[in-house]
């Protein structure tokens, strides 16, 4: 049995999306377990006529809402009644929760994972990995893009280990090509946590690196992972989906100034479906927190139940595959040999 | 008489379209006078039969050529007889010579500019300072981007001062709203960097600071000027660039798949030809070193003439708005009031 809690408030279509996901993903998966987190009248009303197992599934009150408006530190403390804070503390105290699924705030979520569940052995700092699609087909992991904005090169060389093992076991990627964030391609380029981490990664035996990678490369398909501090990364990230969103916005607008622009779109309209479909993260899953004791994923925002379902499936395949035990090995093993920190 | 060198070897169309360029800009501007640096049979043979005023027009001989292969700090030692470094040269020995323009390598620029040229009074780090389209129609300057990695606060500030002044001298923008690239919009927001900038700039009474600002919100037009060090600044501009490319390339693609789509785009045509015309950087201008002593401009490597045309009227630009003095003394008088370093 897995058994993971799901924020089920804090998404732009929460409770509705999050229930939905629940219930299909019960239906789907014998194994698992779910329990909801938040107001209980309003989850029981989304539950109402709906069919499910009821000995799999399980509410804990918790009426607060943190929002996006919160400061996340501030949030973390005051709203100890929210929907997420009731499923950070379930995994804290139960054991038997292997991890959750949230839409809510990002910050506060970060927050509230580093602060309160606690690392895994080994691990200096925990990160967060997003994933986008690239233009052949596949998904780039971005890690460290969120956690950690103050990094040493060995926390980075963490990032790699965590990323890379993340990757094998939800994506199924067998040897992830590794790459480092930089300003060239050369090994001597960087800045000073630039050229402390290169030769770090360069001798970790348990990743595929491959060397430095410039940022206007994230989406060709030729990485799996790549290894930056939190800042870099969520300029790294933010800056790509900015560009694509500019980009999709400046062609809609031409395209309706003028009637033929709008015929050719006519045309093209199946093709536009597809692009974003490529392009919607709905397809990917959340992003993971790696190297806290639980494993916490983040679904974007503005997920529909089936983005959630990705989610609730994500954590339960890091679970099946025993991926934060792979990440105790291999850090452990590291610190065992060195002696670092 | 503004007197400029120009360096006519390095790019993809060198030295045709450089000498093209010289011509054009010298036929425009009866004030100038330009140095041309490089192989000079080559540039005899470009200027045969055109017609010019060759009492405003020089060549100076240096037949070797630094390319993007060329380790940046070994090619500026070991190329001294290159087109690039006998303009630095020419810069650095002769008063008289305002400015440069390039569109060889960019790394063997910046390090030969920041190495050899010496800086302006009160400046501590030179700045390199490229602009992008903005979605509105106007553009957005990213400084640092290119010149120092390892940031301090106080040369933030800097950055944030100089890029001001630029905006103003070469673009015209009477009160640039200033950013500074942050993981977040609020105050406490970032890295230690970042916390300790921000109230540099908020206190820095010659700029119009704005805040902080999203790497997502880059080309939307909120902002004239992005502050931040040259690793940020580098993955900020190479991941918008690098996504707008990829974009392009998949709507390329996949409107190539099937005779439908391409019909849609042929309706389309002079759309397509308008958004890239706007995304054509040749019509902005080349980036600047900020900071050193005399102005610099590096054009984009595959520039064509009118690009490069466009980068010498920005060095005559800098030089008639008296940019540098400007930026001296600004820095000067802050350092005189707060006695900082």
């Amino acid at each position: 049995m897995i058994k993971i809690a799901l924020d089920c408030f804090g998404g732009d279509n929460s409770p509705g999306a999050n229930v939905k996901a629940a219930l299909a993903a019960l239906e789907k998966n014998s194994e698992l377990y779910i329990i909801l987190t938040g107001d209980e009248a309003n989850l029981r009303a989304e539950l109402e006529n709906k069919s499910f197992d009821a000995d799999r599934l399980e509410i804990i009150h918790a009426p607060e809402v943190i929002t996006g408006d919160d400061k996340p530190t501030e949030a973390i403390r005051q709203k100890k009644n929210s929907s997420m804070m009731a499923a950070i503390d379930l995994l804290r105290t139960d054991e038997t929760v292997t991890g959750m699924v949230s839409v809510g705030a990002t910050g506060a979520l970060i927050a509230a994972a580093t602060l309160r569940l606690g690392r895994l052995e080994g691990v200096i700092r925990p990160a967060f990995c997003p994933v986008l699609p690239t233009m052949n087909g596949g998904v780039v992991g971005i890690c460290d893009s969120g956690a950690t904005v103050d990094c040493t090169s060995l926390m980075m060389s963490q990032f790699a280990v965590m990323g890379s093992v993340y990757l094998q076991s939800a994506f199924g990627v067998e040897t992830p090509r590794v790459a480092l964030l930089n300003v060239g391609s050369e090994e001597e380029k960087g800045d000073k946590l630039r050229k402390e981490t290169f030769p770090l990664l360069k001798q970790e035996k348990s990743i595929n690196f491959v060397g430095n990678m410039e940022s206007r490369d994230l989406l060709t398909g030729k990485y799996d992972l790549v290894v930056c501090d939190a800042f870099a990364g969520n300029v790294l990230v933010k800056s790509t989906e900015g560009a694509c969103l500019e980009m999709l916005k400046m062609l809609k607008k031409n395209i309706y100034s003028n009637w033929k622009y709008k015929l050719g779109a006519a045309l093209q309209k199946k093709m536009f479906d597809h692009i974003k479909e490529f392009m919607n993260y709905q397809n990917y899953g959340g992003s993971v927190m790696l190297g806290t004791r639980k494993t916490v994923v983040k679904g974007h925002g503005s997920s529909n139940a089936r983005a959630i379902e990705v989610c609730i499936e994500q954590v339960c395949r890091a679970e099946t595959s025993n991926m934060n035990e792979k990440i105790t090995r291999l850090l452990c093993e590291k610190q065992n040999m060195t002696g670092a920190f």
